[in-house]
């Protein structure tokens, strides 16, 4: 007779793709021992999230139980997986496990960070187990986009989950252990799956996955018959398919250069961990001058168009001495994920304004995807025979269709979002509790909640812009002088052509030579009758209701 | 022996896609008289333009020459080539010519914008003949997405200019003229082509365009599958599709029902111009709230995710008191503009989360694109065999890719993009002049320059917060009392948790109090000085350099 429950909290990367966060705990209910699997962030954009650098999930709710942690694993090195232990690592400070390539990656975050970076502990794949508390953790590994990249088997009293993370089924991934079914269904055979977590980024695509093997040739074939320079962009993370390209360049007598720190970074982690030997040989900018360009491969990062990336550095002009020219060929070997159109075809365009050809992903001819498609995970589903199914990584929209295999093969399912507690003892999943969750941003070195407001404000005064009002009172509360306006981002002139800030000035200067003592004397009454007359003003002037900031100043009898 | 030359000048649209305006010119160097060719906005977004309303071409230079302007015409109703009239005709204030259709919205802005809306002549289209000083033009009926879209011929003594505005080739357009291949030779047939000017935005297709009418039996099929209540979002101009989803409405036994004005608008100007009779019988949202869900389809605006539009409004809950539920089907037959991704799976999500079906244009199935396809355009090319082929309506990548297949074609051709005027003259194009163009915002009531610093400001707000200091300098220019921090956009706490405006503060005031005479007397280097002490504290505090707006106020001795 017992009263313990074995729980799941996805507290980030359940209803988004993204700033991956998931919680297991099994025990009495409100005391159970936690786990948790994965530190992911998010990348800011513009439009939502203007001037942040990070975002990850808001992990108080575990926070505030960190007694009751007793590990974190790492499933595999993307940021959407590792990005936030350095920022987060300190508000648990619980040991880490994760598998060479990712413990590599972790402990130069950690170290970046000033932090311990003992405190990851590399595991070797299953048979070898971890305990933490109640759960037995073995990883095993996938095939994804990344070295080592492992899904994990978790044992407890109340059955075994299996927690796919990121994975795709691919027999020739390059780099890194094919995809193996026998083994997968040993584990089922093993012990049956209680609950299936399960990725479901590509749930929308219906064709079965191909391998990482498979765009090989094509890759080949097309830097071999290129003319001058190429420049090759994909994730810096990729290694197998920097090996590709790597490999096609030497064939095609090219010698590689290799820009942008985060992907000499991923390439001298696969050294270290050893699950990449025999990279070819690059050379460093300086040696590429000197090389013909017919000679020279570039393998750049930028792939999503971000600004301050090699692509986008090379696409405004010389970068590291090196400069793209007509007859030059540019591939992007990978996918703009959604959002990031706008920001890749800038970079597309200004290529073209240099008479640079430019090849995408041709419709996958030199581009695959890193996860299942929705034959695969059907195919898992039928390996693994779970006694449910809980869709993790992906948007609603993902984890509703996904939700809707599962129920056609007759797999109990739940969409659990964000903070949605899922009890998985019984025959069925359970939704017992809402945790207030959310998203949390590093801010230069700040940290600020996504609700603080301070996101807002700045978004408010990128739409409105800002009027800045400065007035002066004297000890019998009288108006010293005029109202002082600045503007900032806001038009100049308004109706007629006058000056907006003469205009203000000179209005909200009558309203104080009108103004009674019982509004003068009041900072609140003032303050609010001053922005009144300002939004008025621009309304009329500009057709704009701008954001209003109001100083005044008393100054005191001495 | 003539020095008259024929000049082409795009101001929008060439380089880009949106704000359509392009200029030609026939005369002696620098005394060609012009005409105008459509006058188009472009939508902003907020990482690169937030806050304004509209953007549409700097028309500076036609402006200063708008003596020599002859005539506008606007080739169609979309608002990239119709959008900026009521803001930019007062500014030339000539004879705009348009069609039925593309003139009855273009009078409603007139309207709008407090014009005189006869200004815009009716015309019907070709053999009529608009003479415009040395200019002869006729509007050639092409199909597109919106009724009554025309191409122009433009002949001048230098010769034929055919300009194809936005096209597609399409037998069977369901709503207006059917693309006729012996009309548009015969063209060519009665005067050779000299240039054509032609749309380039899908040159990327490399399969033929299919014809609005092919997917009329999909739709049907599909409404009359769907089980609840079917809401389907297109372009509001497209009232082809519009037709087409009404009248599969109606074969299903549901009542349609139009929310969102642009469309109604549209619907209701196809009618008042006699382009489309026999639209099924519409109701009105509250007659839909009585009848059956299974028996009612929606028609909505805002298929590109606009905030303020109807799909967005009800993903969002209520609208007008119709709301989505479980069962209810929610189709995009439209597909989503590069950019506007976050917007539209924004919707989807949120209806993912009702329990909404959402199916978008399924590759095709729901969806025809308006434009020409590569091989259209090759085809078009053949039928034209113009001298020479200058790509328009496209990003860069599209315009060179465009000049790629004329070359192959043995046809001269040019990259134009805004700002180049091109000879068309002798037997090439060239290049003659630069001419200074680029971006005007509608921002609120007001009309600002894309350069002139504003939304610089607003991004820079956005992007690093804003701090204001106030400072109180006596008649002695000693400081009275404190110094004053206002934060917008900022964290309210720095490191060590100590509060970012009283370390602010604490800061400013002791450098207030050791600074020497000379900073304090000169209102620059105090403010310079200021600003530094600013940013040093919040590079410290916070990691980030915020805006800083100063404000020194000196009591004056009275």
């Amino acid at each position: 007779m017992t009263s313990n429950r074995l729980i799941y909290l996805p507290l980030g990367g359940a209803g988004e793709i993204g700033m991956n966060c998931y919680v297991y705990g099994y025990g009495p209910e409100g005391k159970e021992r936690l786990i948790v699997v994965d530190l992911g962030v998010t990348f800011p954009e513009m439009s939502g999230s203007p001037g942040v650098d990070l975002i990850m999930a808001d992990i108080t709710w575990l926070a505030e139980r960190a007694d009751r942690v007793e590990a974190i694993f790492i499933t595999h090195a993307h940021e959407d997986h590792i990005g936030a232990l350095g920022l987060l690592w300190p508000r648990l400070k619980k040991k880490v496990y994760a598998r060479r390539f990712t413990a590599t990656i972790g402990r130069l975050k950690l170290d970046e960070a000033g932090l311990p970076a003992d405190t990851i502990t590399t595991v070797e794949p299953r048979p070898t187990v971890i305990e933490a508390g109640p759960f037995k953790v073995q990883f095993v590994p996938v095939s994804h986009s990344i070295p080592e990249s492992s899904a994990l088997i978790i044992d407890t009293p109340a059955g075994r989950v299996f927690h796919t993370a990121d994975f795709k089924i691919d027999p020739d991934p390059v780099v890194g252990e094919p995809w193996d079914d026998a083994a997968i269904a040993a584990i089922a055979a093993e012990r049956p799956i209680k609950a299936l977590m399960c990725d479901s980024t590509n749930v929308f695509s219906v064709h079965p996955g191909r391998s990482e093997s498979s765009i090989r040739e094509p890759l080949r074939e097309f830097i071999a018959g290129a003319g001058g320079m190429v420049v090759a962009t994909t994730f810096g993370s990729n290694v197998a398919r920097l090996r590709t390209l790597a490999e096609a360049a030497r064939a095609a007598d090219r010698s590689i250069c290799v820009l942008g720190r985060s992907m000499r970074r991923m390439l001298s982690a696969s050294e270290q961990a050893g699950v990449m030997s025999n990279f070819p040989r690059t050379v460093s900018p300086e040696e590429a001058l000197e090389i013909p360009r017919r000679n020279l491969m570039l393998l750049v990062t930028g792939s999503q168009g971000e600004r301050r990336a090699a692509s986008a550095q090379l696409s405004r002009g010389k970068y590291l001495g090196l400069e793209l020219k007509a007859g030059d060929t540019f591939l992007f070997s990978s996918k703009t994920i959604p959002g990031n159109e706008r920001e890749v075809l800038r970079i597309v365009n200004a290529l073209s304004e240099m008479s640079v050809d430019v090849v995408d992903d041709c419709g996958g001819k030199y581009h695959v995807s890193g996860h299942a498609n929705r034959p695969d995970l059907e195919h898992v589903h039928r390996l693994l025979l779970p006694d449910m199914l809980i869709p993790m990584h992906g948007e609603h929209r993902h984890l509703r269709e996904h939700v809707k295999i599962a129920h056609q093969s007759g797999i109990a399912a739940e969409i659990a979002t964000n903070g949605m507690m899922i009890d998985l003892t019984g025959e069925t999943p359970q939704v017992v509790e809402y945790i207030e969750t959310g998203r949390v941003y590093l801010d230069g070195s700040a940290l600020i909640g996504a609700m603080d407001g301070v996101v807002r404000d700045r978004i408010r005064m990128a739409l409105n812009g800002h009027v800045m009002v400065t007035v002066i009172l004297d000890e019998s509360d009288e108006p010293l002088g005029e109202a002082w306006v600045e503007l900032s981002g806001l038009p100049q002139v308004g109706r007629g052509e006058r000056a907006l800030i003469e205009t203000l000035e000179g209005d909200l200067s009558e309203f104080l030579e009108g103004a009674g003592a019982k509004v003068l004397r009041d900072d609140n009454k003032l303050d609010e009758a001053l922005r009144r007359v300002v939004r008025q003003v621009c309304v009329e002037e500009i057709g704009k209701k701008p954001e209003v900031t109001v100083v005044v100043s008393r100054l005191q009898a001495e």
